[in-house]
């Protein structure tokens, strides 16, 4: 007798865009294999509406990246898209030329108070940030206000922080001339100009989050990637409760490589990205590196990179057919099928 | 053969709390009798959150009180009441002190970039008053916003716009000397210091909403008040399209009083109230007149005010037990049932 069959559990740990196609690469796969989907994100974002969240109401957690997760996690039927659709909304700036909040044969008569579009203060800022930060402050428990707005977009899974309130990131970066600089907050590290020699959070020990960690030890697969290297897939390792728990987690580890390098990777090569992963946290165990081979080039380098982390690597077509630099969902779920499957 | 029974369909008039009041008290009817609900809100609130919205981002329509009809209508279960009870969580202002977004405990060491709460922007809205903003912009059309965030609240009946775009309501006033003075702006009008002798829309002719006449057509009953009888029960009256199409409704009327006055109807008494309602709309025949007797005191001047609009006058113990001037929505709602339950 075999015992009943019980979804895989996955964790995804990111952040942003990469993130973004993680989860939906697993939606795609979770039409061939039942999956238990957990998001862990970062909470480092001090840019954009986030950051300024941050500033103007002390947010408790930056709500973009976390929304991201949401959305990509949003259920299919139209009710839950459109409340997904709706969150990711953007405030667009009301004082940009042609800009204008509805069609202007839906607009009657101007009134006895004129627009004053110069006072606008909630351009930029998503209706989904909003939402997260006012379920935040009236619950005061950022978890809860997490799993209600997945009720709200019918969520295929939940996401839930990397720690429990907002952490800063900070790196020491050379540039062109050898000369040594420490760039402080996520958004200035991900555009910044230089190399980064090394990355570290403020505070350095943030408290994680428990539903966190008990996802950490309950998976049968940890996904580390694809996404910002720097700032949305090293974070989870520099928190160390977190990192304990990732070390010791009987699951399967898988690694999907990005596409490409951005400011903050410029010059890594693929290999030296698991590298750094490995720099950071060398108890850290993989089992699995996803890559594409057109960005991998030659393999050899990375396998013997995956290698030193106890990795076999596997190559598959995962890239958008356009050439940029994204992952494809599709393909990245189709990839991933083979994989997750092979925990059983 | 009797005709398969059908829902009562009833459609509320009004805004703010005593639309909201209105609404609580059909839904405690509702378990009595089946009933299909509508409410059709004013649109020409110009102070507060929803006033900014229309100053600062030309919102298509103020949300304020279409907020407060969606949350009366949300379903009872546990997550749709958590999303309306977010929809009216208030932004409170950070600058004051003690105020903070999370339980002390909850928070972490402070961060590189500071809090600088000085530049809080958000402080006064409502989530809901966002959200709706962000689905109006986003769709372009108020009632697919409206209807999807019903859907999203599980809200038990349709909540409609009495008119496509925001307008802008005026009094004449005379105060106290005998001098008479324009006043403009709902906010303003409904905290004046003077009598208001008459009250007009500004544009006079708003395009009236399609999915309202619809309502008002198909209505069994049409009910008016409670609420600010100047800024919320009769502007519906002074849209002339609307006011069309109440007259030539077959559907029965009730007018359902105040518990007392407000600023703008200081000094109105309850029969008074009736032959305003009379006055701007002639035509307009009523069948019940709903008051509480406390109030309405000696009964006679509000029976016979009722009479010349063709209605009966009925009495019954609807306010709050604690004896402010506020209704109870279970008093209303017993109230209703064999009122409503009679159009069979």
């Amino acid at each position: 007798m075999t015992a009943p069959a019980r979804p895989i559990r996955v964790v995804a740990f990111g952040g942003g865009h990469g993130l973004g196609a993680s989860l939906r690469a697993l939606r795609h796969a979770a039409r061939e294999v039942e999956l238990d989907i957990t998001a862990i994100v970062t909470v480092g974002d001090d840019g954009g509406s986030s950051g300024r969240l941050r500033v103007e109401r002390d947010a408790l957690l930056p709500p973009g990246d976390l929304r991201q997760a949401l959305a990509a996690l949003a259920d299919h039927d139209p009710t839950a898209q459109l409340t997904a659709q709706v969150m990711q909304h953007r405030f667009v700036a009301m004082s940009e030329p042609g800009v204008s909040p509805a069609p202007p044969a839906a607009r009657g008569p101007r009134l006895e108070r004129r627009a004053d579009r110069s006072k606008d203060t909630l351009a930029g800022h998503t209706v989904g940030n909003l939402l997260l930060l006012g379920l935040m402050e009236m619950l005061g428990d950022p978890v809860r206000a997490l799993d209600h707005a997945a009720a709200m977009v019918g969520a295929r899974g939940r996401v839930l922080p990397m720690a429990l309130h907002a952490v800063g990131i900070e790196a020491d970066v050379t540039d062109g001339s050898g000369r040594r600089s420490t760039i402080r907050g996520q958004h200035s590290v991900a555009v910044v100009d230089g190399r980064v020699e090394s990355v570290r959070l403020e505070p350095a020990d943030p408290p994680a989050c428990p539903q966190a960690l008990e996802a950490v030890r309950a998976a049968d697969w940890l996904i580390f990637g694809p996404g910002s290297w720097y700032t949305s897939v090293l974070p989870h390792l520099l928190v160390p409760g977190l990192a304990r728990e990732i070390v010791a987690s009987p699951a399967r580890r898988l690694v999907t490589l990005n596409l490409g390098t951005d400011k903050e990777t410029h010059g890594l090569s693929a290999a030296a990205h698991l590298a750094t992963l490995h720099g950071y946290l060398p108890q850290l165990r993989v089992d699995t590196v996803l890559a594409d081979e057109k960005w991998a080039g030659e393999p050899e380098p990375v396998r013997a990179a995956a290698q030193r982390m106890g990795a076999e690597l596997v190559l598959a077509p995962v890239a958008v057919a356009d050439g940029s630099p994204r992952h494809d969902p599709e393909a990245l779920g189709v990839a991933l099928v083979p994989v997750l499957g092979a925990a059983r």
